[in-house]
């Protein structure tokens, strides 16, 4: 498919930083992106999600479990005979029904055998990947709701039509949307773990180099990514190095201190805000190599743990950016 | 499962008593929890249920039948085999159909086999346990006033598409919604028993501990529940006495007289307020291991059981609680 | 079941007198309750049912048909078998469908057998007896409309669906509804036989009564229904020696000038007005023992049998009863 | 069944002349009727249903073929056995859907033995008799068009579902209605033939007499209808020698220009006002038993033909009728 | 049948006229008729179908098609054998189903014999004759739509359900509306080819004479009709000539230029506003004989080519007929 | 079929060179015209497809399919067998349903044999062709969104009803809309390729040539369809030339350059408007045979790239294209 490669992206920093600290630690719960279109956003979420080893998965299991998981899908699967595939990627189709989201009974084999099976839905099929939600905010809101109970708690439940399932659902959640479009609820917001804010470069040479590559790519794919692929690897294996750290990075007191302090200076509702601030500085240390949670892991990953946590104050118009930024300061010193 | 344990939860005292009251006398008619996200609210009630001793059933009942309730339900259950099952805790999945909450005709059945069977909803499978429903504000008016009336009378009565179905069901109503998003109408609210008030905790301790404690969980959920089942089962056998207490608990003319003066004074709308008050006093007596009802007891449940029954007074802008608090010495002095 | 019983209830003696009248003569056509939840609204209306002696109907017949109607119904019923049946009580469940209140094809046997048979509905069922309808104004209109012309009528006649059926459905309709929620139109308003007003008591007294025999019940029902029985059997007897002397109470001509000069007088709208109110003091004659009405027992059943009909005026605030009670001074001095 | 007599309703002298007008000439068109409920509209069109004496049709057809129209509907009825039927009366049900309002595929039949049978909706149940709609106004639009489409062309033609079959309908429509609950488009008024007020009477005698006969007809329905049966008779005999003698009712040029005359006057919408006026007016002299209409009958018919047809003036806010009489002497002289 | 003959009509010229030149040519495009209710529009449409020669179609063909289409249509007809019929008059019955208008599946037959036929619609049924409308404003859009895009190409085309049919469906579409009822769209009234407005006569010989005539043709249909025969048998034969002239007229370029000077002078939107005017003109000219278009041609169908297209104008208060006249004196002095 | 020659159109060069440009590289992603009804803008689409030379695909292959993608679609095609077909043109009907257009599950064929297959939709009709739809506005967002991102990523992936169908659909869309009639979405818009504006020719001498060719086709449609074929051919060649030689065509830096700086200085959102201006302009060097795109290139399709994408300046009311003429003098002096 030669998709983009991750590295050859340009600029978008923070989303492409977003995207690795997910990928190191899925629980962190989901990247809600915002930005104007045109700016590649989920071209940025593909191109990570092709670059990731495959995984490991029984085979012809409908649910893509684990070998370790055989067995707790509703099908009567096995972990005797496992297959590799490629990391799921979905790309929640507008205008997708609730049935197919989260499955729904399989009408013609029940109307023809009287069987009643499952059908598995794009829960199902998201899970150990991403799920991906372009313009989020068109969504009808029992739905994102629906998508992010699911994705906090891993597992996706089906209570309906005479069916009680339960299977596994792991993914990465990614949104995207556009501010100007109409606003998520802030209790939604809340539930993303990371949010990360896109614009259109405005620097000429930048705005340049991306035509270039688009045409590149455009012209020969196949050359293009083989020119980017060494770069890739890299990426990959900071990744994986990553996640095998994250167990063992320890998480001194004085860090978790740090944390409070700055979402209760800043006024982030909830305790959300501090869990989703540290469990994101570790995937950081993770990344960096670092064994210890340091505050300058916690600062760093600040801005897109809280951004969309912000209490709104009427008073102070200023962005959420800069009021994180200012409780750094006045915390930190 | 390993769940959070009960007694590992950090502060929120109002909402644990409030559980704890429920538990000892369900007939007090449901818990609402107004706060915000992230306050651990349906951690707290999980977790309440996840402690609770296993009930016996008819075997194979799919209403949850109680030995001494054999054959009252729509299936032809008998006492003659049971078996003990978990405490239910049904989480009201958002967008659960109408259908699937009361039950339905088991449409496939019927087509098939010409026999109409009763298809038990979620309302069978809360029967002697838990039904929580997050941001009941979001539910629609009729499904809550649907819930409600279940709940009070701790019997489903179904009657549509020709069935005319009744079958137990009782269980503790736990509704959590967010002030901010939408108010639910004073005379669904009147109907809740109690309700609490979740914030979070301001104190830098408290939210580190939180923090230390959740990382924890997180890190070995087996050990670290096994390390709070000591304070765990010492509430379950709080409980246990309480239950047993109870139905001897006496209650003395004057602290009736206390009840109403009480209701009176805040202006409390209809009877349920003292009804409520007096029925969640007794409660609290019967945790305590008192033998008689006081006026201290009155006092402790007071603010829980009235709080979201005061007639709004347009010119008395203080806070529910505080007006609560203002009543009790005015009356009491 | 041992209901809470009649003549224990506290207070509320407008709502009790106008029940009372309903059950003398059912064609006054329904009592509308207004007043706030937690009155014990719907405990008087099914305390009256539960007191009643049962009704004698023909075996089997699902239309609940009175021997001297066998073979008006649907059913192919005769009244060589009859048998004794509890007065019905019907609690119209929120969200009853059409199909269920009014009856339905029954479609399960249309499909399996060819047969077109009718599926008797909840008016069916209360033939002969209540239908109690909670919370009034959050019922659809139209729903309300059918509701109140069935209960006029005293039959239920279904055109739909190839059906064409119609069946006997006497009952008295009682309504109960908060007026801060939502007002019912004026014409349906004006359908309604009586109308009472039900408000919290204010004495202490009253209160702390309504707690004693409140718990008192709950304790042990059995016994607290025993030691009411004989208050209860003696308006039973009240009431059956109404229903036997009405059809001979006598309305002098002088009566009917008072009714008309009384409705004139306070402005209700149309003939409803003095019909009702001449029928419902031809009962209040009979349930008073009284041969012949007179003008006391108009003036006793003219608040809760005009309140309801009154013309708004603009320029005149004054309550409803107010407003009546002016007009009897006017009129009768 | 024992209605109340025509006869013996008190007052409403124009609602009973349009009553009549519309069973001497139906295609009149239609009479709708304004005026508060309760006061007697629907017992006056019943009654006067219930006194016309049998329609002979052919025996066992579904459309109440006459027998000159044997043949002319959808089944195979042919003239050879005819019977007596009373005079149909249909009662709009409130909800009725539009299937059964104009008929629809018998599905049952359809799906179980593939013949495709027209299920005669209520439009074929009140041919040659009466249709009522109570509260016209709380209809849906185009439910109204379609019964007066088919009012006026007598015919209901349905072109749906693969069907395409026309049969005859005509009857009287009579629709009531109150002002105060909406009102109907001028287009839909227009399209009735006559309009009359009806209002409760402000006479105390009237309404102790109103009361005295209710009471009288509730007591013994048989005896009462039998003392106004000679009334009645006289009523039904009026009617027949109208019927009759309109054909041969002679219009004078000097007539009609008398009716453009006074449509012009009085601002009447259209060319149906004077054609209606005229039809009304020959309608009125054969009751009245004259060879010729005279202006005198012109006279007589112009309120309850034009009233509902006046253009409004937002200048003029004289009420209808007083317009009507105004151009009457304006005209007139 | 016979129908009021359409040169029996009194006054109407216009509309008389515009339908006489959508009969010589249908491509046209359609006449839509604004005014009042009560104004004979229906009636002229129908009367002048009536009397036009019947049309030769293919035996059977349940899609009328024309010999020389025989083939053409879903059905398998053949000229073999052909058939005369009326000219077809479809009366869209209000709240006719966009299955019932455009055809649809015969889902009957699918499901009996697993056999895909097309029912054709009433689409179908008008082709080669007229389809009317009667209220247009009152249909919803996108079915105006459809009917408008069908009348311009002449050609149904069904794309649904896993059908694709096309068949002809040439007719002439007669809208009639009421401005006061609501607007189309612009976009929707460029559509039709002509408009026309119609009023009640404000002559009173006019309206006595219109009077007349409808008595006589209700007391006497067929004398009615026989009377009027020689004149409606010279329309149809004036417009059988049209028919055959209309291809040899000629259009000089001086009276294109006309036409496009009148256009700009009153500021039509579009193109579509010349091309209409310049067909109107030709068979304008056809029906008068004359073997070339003329200035006076173009004069005469001016207002009804053009009336519907005019932009609006804010400052310009002046009616379109008026503006249209305004603009042939500044065009053409 | 003799559609109107695309040569033949009258003015309109924005429109046509539009069309040219999407001919020789489809991946431009669409156009969007802007106008008025009546001016031709289905025509000119229609007339190009009709010329361009048929497409060589898989025989009986329901997807299109080329033969180098033999294999690719739902249906078992191979390469074996190629047929020459039209280029297809698919207009959308109004109304089309999300089945129609997307495809579904062939509900007939599940039912009668339980082979689940899918049927295309209009999406893999329009495959290698052009979709066209007219008042785009119209149409619900969610659809257009749909045929939007279909069009970019030229494949149609149905994830619904237990189907998961992924075919290839890559045409070029067309869209139009007269802006008086509600706006598209700012990302809706952005997502079109290419935008042009059409208006009535303003010149006397043009709409009377029109008029001339409308009549001219209209009288003998084949004689001037070969009257226009040279035209025609002349460009064919013109795309085919182009279409071989745009791989070819050199991107030099400095126009890489340039296009950036346009775009910053007419303010595009995003930086799909850089992508797209050189996209087109590399299709005009094609088309106009040069080797390298050229500043002229970009220049000349400026106003069509970038006009619908112009960030709204609520201070300068200028209009798109003048704002764009402006940037260019500014920027290129």
């Amino acid at each position: 498919m030669n998709r983009f490669p991750f590295s050859a992206i340009v600029a978008q920093d923070e989303m492409k930083q977003a995207l690795l600290l997910a990928a190191v630690d899925p629980a962190i719960g989901g990247v809600m992106v915002f930005g104007d279109r045109g700016t590649g956003k989920s071209t940025a979420a593909r191109a990570l999600a092709a670059i990731l080893p495959p995984i490991t998965a029984v085979e012809g299991c409908r649910f893509g479990c684990a070998p370790v998981d055989a067995g707790t899908c509703p099908d009567p699967c096995t972990s005797k005979k496992t297959a590799k595939r490629a990391v799921p990627f979905v790309d929640l189709p507008l205008g997708a029904t609730e049935d197919r989201v989260i499955g729904a009974l399989d009408l013609e084999r029940a109307l023809r055998s009287g069987e009643k099976r499952f059908e598995p839905g794009l829960l199902a099929k998201a899970h150990r990947g991403f799920l991906y939600i372009d313009e989020i905010n068109l969504l009808e809101d029992h739905l994102v709701d629906l998508l992010l109970d699911v994705a906090a708690s891993g597992e996706n439940l089906v209570e309906r039509e005479g069916l009680s399932v339960r299977h596994k659902a792991k993914f990465v959640l990614i949104g995207s949307g556009n501010p100007e479009e109409g606003e998520l609820r802030p209790q939604l917001l809340d539930r993303f773990g990371l949010s990360v804010e896109v614009r259109t470069p405005q620097s000429l040479d930048s705005r340049v180099e991306i035509m270039r590559r688009c045409a590149a790519h455009e012209r020969d794919a196949a050359a293009f990514c083989e020119e980017w692929a060494p770069a890739d690897a890299k990426i990959v294996r900071k990744i994986a190095r990553g996640r095998t750290r994250l167990p063992a990075v320890e998480t001194p007191d004085e860090v978790l201190y740090d944390a409070s302090r700055l979402c209760m200076a800043c006024r982030a509702d909830g305790l959300r805000g501090e869990l989703t601030l540290m469990r994101a500085a570790r995937a950081q240390a993770a990344l960096e190599g670092a064994a210890t949670v340091q505050r300058k892991h916690v600062i760093a990953v600040a801005p897109m743990a809280l951004r969309h946590r912000l209490r709104r104050d009427v008073l102070d118009e200023t962005g959420s950016t800069t009021r994180i930024e200012r409780a750094v300061t006045e915390v930190f010193g």
